[in-house]
């Protein structure tokens, strides 16, 4: 093994763990965008958010300014559980590839949600938790996000409605249960439950759902139920902040060795990871104090930020949200049905949209196929069966690593491997079958879809 | 939170990892009865053994002497992947039950294998790899061995034939996929691809398959290829000393922070878990220096220690391995299909037989729906999604800080949480949609079942 002195996993002690989360739009001098109400075109105003969201969500949401967020108590506690997560230096891989590089990854399926989503789920539960309400709503496609929430809530004692997208209702049946284990309701999206839902089954009674509709009967339930808000597991500024707890526990152990990355990689659908492990490391780029290549991986089957236009969006099919300006595909966008992964979100966090906008990071879309290459090799060397978003940033850092074989150069790379594909056997039978294929959208289809975009608004 | 000063987890330092197995029979007074030759009824020799297994590891099976086997600095190199496991305070579960016990829990499931079947998969692999061999063969019911096994061989470039009881394998798929990503080759059994498949296939054509008939298959698949052994996952004496750096880690570790448990709980299907959990513990009990309560926990559906016999008994269906003297209820003993659990082995580990026959252990049998209450009310709590087989030692630990509460008594208690649950969903569905039932055998049937014993040897 290369360097003896670097364990394989690095493990913060209790000490050493961060106390605060990281609010990069502190430090952004360009601001994201603010969410505009869809009525007025006017950006929105805590009161207006507040039916929908809780209080002290919407207060960090709307926190351009604040630097640190100390962790509440109760969340560190909770993190306790199971965090720190490991930053596991893969010896294996750099071995099997033969790369002078050095490749570490930070280890978010650790927690038996089996992904980061739980960073920000307790984190949002626990806020709901101290408002008094009696639960929340929220959608989930591939599930990671349901299955981390449901856990969150049952440890709180909040009830939780869950809207899962039909098609993955009924394909990842699994996925429901570990849900219901944890004392969720799972009510298969779109459904005759919501005003939005039926009104959607009338217009397309064969639809097999979206993400954008079941946010929208998500929405509409928690405004509708006294006691009740929405929660999102993605896009928002208030998520990336609690996932900066990705980064801070990397870089304070990679600070530990006097490791300094020259490359990170992140997959981002709706950007929660990437957001999270790039925020203390675009803070010191965004202060001038440090350069780093970063590097988003998205599907080339659902290309944002490659392929998008950075425009104001609607964030839900029922146009019942905010409207966000980020990199987007058009809220009609619906990735080809083939399309393995949970990166089918058209839009993308509004602060990583600036972050892109302003150049401060890279973005490459890679194919599916590829991209199981790339986890499958993972697996056999690395033991962890990722999941195919992950699989993303694994294809770009090994492409990467493979580069440096070829230069020499002894770089050093980090990406998020942000959870494990123990539900994504489907698509891992597919890709052992060799019936998987690539589907990627053509420039008239995309032209199309950004059809579906809203006025733009002016002030 | 009750004792700050102990942590939720307790992770072992690289110095602090043991560097040994511990080999429990050194301590037995009466050693666990040998293999037995089918055919000659006589204790089986080192080179009769050799065409079914690895030479060192037929070395370690035969040894009840060696009290501390060196881990070989490959095998340690590879646990540094995964190991420590954690060693868990459960609060969160204390909390809830409102008990003065502590509970502790091994988390085997924290690598992406799922269970603790690793441990003595990558040894065994390892030491194939060193014979030279070209691969090994084997069987497996649940999969967590298979999916331990697949992936300790396709680090080390061996190659893997799995036969996997043909109704798991028809209703486990992604268990089956798993296997497959790490390059394993998975044959559903009985299969037409063996002479004892054949066999048996055309004696019951509608056979769904055991786990003594995909034994028998993988044993002739091993014996009749050149560079081939047969390896297996459990009831031997090999595995039970692989496995014990479960039990040295905890063991160390409690003893970092003084504590001395009053209970240990393990569940067991063929033993290699509990064997391993209890070792270091044992060996004290076994030198007179310290006294433990150690529970076995078996299924109601399948109870060998139980309601079993201790005797001589074939360890597959083909009766091509050597017999073993061992709690069984006799190898024609199939349980109920609606138990849910990886605990369906007829036998029992050969050295677990004979301390719980000298009165060293408990035992006791529970029922899968009182298991899988324990299971959601553990998972809600801890945010562990646990294997069924785990839930088994939960179901047991959870009783006994009921028992505490009641008393008042601050027993402590450690229990093995052998795994995860993903793979197991059907029957996590099925308990959420109050559909399972509890199945136990009647004394006739298993007066029957006993019936197939062999003939005992007399030496």
């Amino acid at each position: 093994m290369a360097n003896e002195k670097i364990p394989y996993k690095i493990y913060l002690t209790e000490e050493e763990m961060p106390k605060t989360w990281y609010n990069v739009r502190a430090d952004m001098k360009n601001k994201p965008a603010p969410l505009v109400n869809p009525g007025t075109l006017q950006p929105m105003k805590a009161e207006e958010l507040a039916p929908v969201f809780c209080d002290e969500l919407i207060k960090q949401e709307l926190d351009n300014d604040t630097r640190y967020y100390p962790i509440p108590e109760e969340i560190l506690s909770f993190y306790k559980m199971y965090r720190p997560s490991p930053l596991v230096r893969a010896y294996c891989l750099e071995e099997k590839l033969q790369t002078p590089a050095k490749i570490y990854y930070k280890f978010e399926g650790n927690n038996t949600s089996g992904s980061h989503k739980l960073n920000s789920a307790i984190a949002q539960a626990n806020y709901a938790k101290k408002q008094g309400l009696r639960g929340v709503t929220t959608e989930t496609g591939a599930g990671q996000w349901g299955t981390a929430l449901s856990m969150a809530c049952a440890y709180l004692g909040l009830d939780l409605k869950v809207f899962m997208v039909k098609v993955s209702y009924e394909q990842k049946p699994f996925r429901r249960e570990v849900m219901r284990t944890y004392g969720a309701s799972v009510t298969p999206s779109p459904s005759d439950t919501t005003n939005v839902g039926r009104k959607i089954l009338a217009e397309h009674p064969d639809t097999t759902g979206s993400l954008g509709c079941a946010i929208s009967e998500a929405v509409e339930v928690a405004v509708s139920n006294p006691g009740y808000r929405y929660v999102l597991g993605s896009v928002l500024n208030q998520v990336l902040l609690h996932q900066s707890v990705i980064g801070c526990e990397t870089k304070i152990a990679l600070d530990k060795y006097g490791i300094t990355p020259d490359i990170i990689i992140g997959c981002a659908g709706g950007g929660s990871n990437l957001g999270g492990l790039i925020s203390p490391f675009m803070g010191e780029k965004l202060r001038g104090e440090k350069d780093y290549r970063i590097i988003a991986v998205e599907p080339a089957s659902c290309p944002s930020f490659t392929r998008g236009v950075y425009a104001y969006d609607f964030c839900d099919t029922g146009m019942v949200c905010p409207m966000a300006k980020m990199y987007t595909m058009g809220s009609g966008f619906i990735p080809s049905a083939n399309h393995a992964g949970g990166l089918r979100y058209h839009g993308m966090s509004p602060v990583l949209s600036q972050l892109y906008h302003d150049g401060y990071m890279e973005a490459v879309s890679v194919e599916q196929t590829k991209v199981f290459e790339a986890a499958e090799y993972f697996a056999r060397t690395e033991g962890i069966l990722p999941a195919p978003e992950s699989s993303h940033a694994i294809r770009v850092a090994i492409d990467e690593a493979l580069k440096c074989k070829e230069t020499g150069e002894e770089k050093t790379i980090v990406f998020g491997l942000t959870g494990t594909g123990y539900f994504d056997l489907v698509a891992y039978q597919k890709f052992n079958d060799g019936l998987m294929t690539d589907s990627i959208p053509t420039d008239e289809e995309l032209a199309a879809y950004r059809q579906t975009l809203p006025p733009q608004p002016k002030f």
